[in-house]
């Protein structure tokens, strides 16, 4: 086999065949086919796209081009969760433990945050001693006693992917949905899940901004995983502003405990009983979306979800006690209230700018390498939809650095959009498939 | 300037502006973009086309990526002649040296052959000892002299288009008319002629297959170089078979002399004539077709152009003996008939499998580094519209080596095709532009 036939033969709008997608990701992964020709085909892919088996042999390939992760030895069936990001998205904080708490047996692999999004890991780390990076024996053993564990990716976790994804990011090829969903799905897949409940974004923060590409990336991933043999869930949500108020490592946590204290925000507490109720019908705990949306509350209120979430943060070297004193996590030295610049309903937040503030605040990663502040980050007080006096609290900044405070003020500002009348509000939860 | 930005803007269908290129072609050179980025940016072009001011851009920049040639101490109007390849395509070894004798300076650069088709540069070696590895200023000063000099490229001739091209071979992205035209024409404007007559062949022997393409592929060079200020000709020619009866080395330089003795093949003749009357008019020696070829037809006659090819082989190190004793030229040991394996008109002749022919004597070269026997190649007995009875020889194997020939022989005869009736006579100029 040659690469060089492989990309002509897409270039001519002709279907690869298994063999050839085998063939082609094991020599990529090996480096006997150099990123100048594979980068030449993602392109031609781009153009051409893949056909349903293509996509799936796509996935297959980059799944097995690693260890796959053995969790035959976790008793009932494993049910994972991924979302395609945000901002302010700490779904996992309290949906995971809030599942668990219902029997669910979680094993979750998670990641880091970088650029505007960011990652359950960094802020499961405001947890003083908290640790994701943990054996695989450990993380398997916690999920049988506790009912759940969180480590971090693995290096050869779909090494093929790593690879992969890192020449699209810098050759202008990552926007294909086949390869969008092939790529969250191999990594998925590796991850060894009986059942897999999606979070697919859509709006100004989420990777795709237009409903119709969420519904279809959900749709292109749901047909992976149930052609895979994976029960598949996958829900549309809403990402078009800041999810909850608060957007910022240990802020977010804070917000997550309360919410599994039962006084989270509303659009928050009704991500996650939407998604922890499909994760609960998956796992065969609940029949219909109302009883498993019943027993969830049911476990908030009983306070089981955050004797889980503690539970769950000690088996991983931390102390737990934020959960019961959330003011011992990491807190920044200045809070710098936002005045509005004027009078009306807020007609529209630029979410993904959001995220660049708690960035400019030091609370994201500009590269790989950079240390983040778990403490810094932005409480907004004001979301689309709310009416504001001229000079009220649009929200309030959590920040180590005037300097840094200086910048993320007036690129805050920038964000938000006013108008006369109240818009019409966007609903939380936009389908389902 | 972000490599990254330029893809994108490409692949989505946008222009990229001069300076982009000139920065782009500058950075790849020098080796600050990677191959990977270059290859999926060149993948973008093939989709979505360059327009006229973004091909001429990229041919400029290619040009200016190494030294220029300075002309400018060659007296009078510089024409330059490029052919875009086939099989026995003798051309320059005639042409050359008949458009000196009428008083046009001819300095040229020339390639070696690889693959299928030959190259001017080792058929011009079968003259023993003739160097085309000579300094610039020998062939300036041949050019004054005499009139004419044909050397080597040099390495920093149009680098960016050298590197360019041998990424664009392995990852499928040859095929594209500007991407084409601008390889060419980088290298002819960097030669530095003020006038370029083109040769662009057509046929089953030929780069480009369909006479629509070939007409495309012409228009696209001639503007690029009307564009940077040159005088062009482009004539679109028949490359459906092999040029004129020889094929390998010193075969072709043989046939060469015949047509400068005004003995050659017809079609060869035809193609010398047309194509020497438009180098004629671009260099200002004759004001039409009729004239030009009029003065081109007496000097053959009168022998002015036979002693122009004899000046210039001495004046580059050959004794020259050959141009009036071709009997010296290199001869292969074995001459095998091919005899026709049945009666009848003969229809189609797989042009590039007679290349291939050719290759497998050893008169080729299968990678840059293989060495060619100069005496070996074929000499054709019957072409398209001749009539064959079986048994007639269809042509005659000039070889060194028993089993080779009988490789050679047997691709041969599968290069052949019979018919009962006499098929039409194809043209052998197409078109002028």
């Amino acid at each position: 086999m040659r690469m060089y036939d492989l990309i002509r033969k897409k270039r001519d709008g002709e279907r690869l065949a298994k063999e050839e997608i085998d063939w082609m990701i094991r020599s990529y992964t090996n480096g006997e086919i150099p990123d100048y020709q594979m980068s030449a085909l993602m392109m031609a892919i781009y153009f051409r796209g893949m056909n349903e088996q293509e996509t799936l042999n796509l996935t297959l390939a980059m799944a097995d081009s690693g260890e796959r992760l053995d969790l035959s030895a976790i008793h009932g069936i494993k049910v994972d969760k991924h979302s395609t990001g945000g901002v302010g998205d700490k779904t996992s904080l309290a949906l995971v433990p809030l599942v668990a708490s219902c029997g669910i047996p979680v094993a979750k692999m998670s990641g880091r945050g970088l650029g505007h999004t960011g990652g359950t890991i960094d802020k499961l780390e405001s947890f003083s001693g908290f640790s994701t990076a943990i054996p695989v024996e450990t993380f398997i053993k916690n999920v049988n006693t506790i009912g759940i564990s969180i480590m971090g990716q693995t290096a050869d976790l779909a090494p093929a992917d790593k690879k992969l994804y890192a020449l699209r990011d810098v050759t202008a090829t990552v926007d294909n949905l086949s390869l969008i969903a092939s790529s969250i799905m191999s990594k998925k897949l590796a991850a060894g899940a009986d059942a897999i409940v999606l979070d697919v974004k859509t709006g100004s923060g989420a990777f795709m901004k237009s409903e119709e590409d969420a519904f279809a990336l959900a749709e292109e991933m749901v047909t992976i995983g149930k052609n895979a043999g994976r029960q598949m869930h996958a829900l549309i949500t809403d990402m078009d502003q800041p999810l909850g108020y608060a957007i910022g490592n240990a802020l977010e946590v804070k917000e997550a405990i309360a919410t599994l204290n039962g006084s989270g925000p509303e659009d928050f507490t009704e991500l996650v009983l939407a998604l922890g109720s499909r994760m609960l019908i998956a796992g065969k705990k609940a029949e219909d979306v109302a009883s498993a949306e019943k027993m969830l509350r049911q476990s908030i209120q009983n306070g089981d979800a955050l004797r889980k979430l503690e539970a769950f943060v000690k088996a991983q070297g931390g102390t737990g006690e934020e959960v019961s004193h959330p003011e011992k996590l990491p807190a920044a030295s200045m809070q710098i209230a936002v005045p509005s610049p004027q009078s009306g309903y807020i007609s529209h937040i630029q979410c993904d700018e959001i995220g660049v503030c708690s960035l400019l605040l030091g609370g994201g990663r500009e590269t790989k390498d950079s240390v983040i502040d778990l403490s810094v980050g932005l409480e907004l007080k004001k979301k689309v939809g709310d009416y504001v006096e001229k000079g009220e609290t649009l929200a309030v900044l959590h920040a180590n650095d005037q300097e840094k405070a200086g910048q993320a003020e007036e690129r805050f500002l920038r964000a938000y959009r006013f108008s006369e009348t109240q818009p019409p509000k966007r609903p939380m939860i936009f389908g389902e498939i």
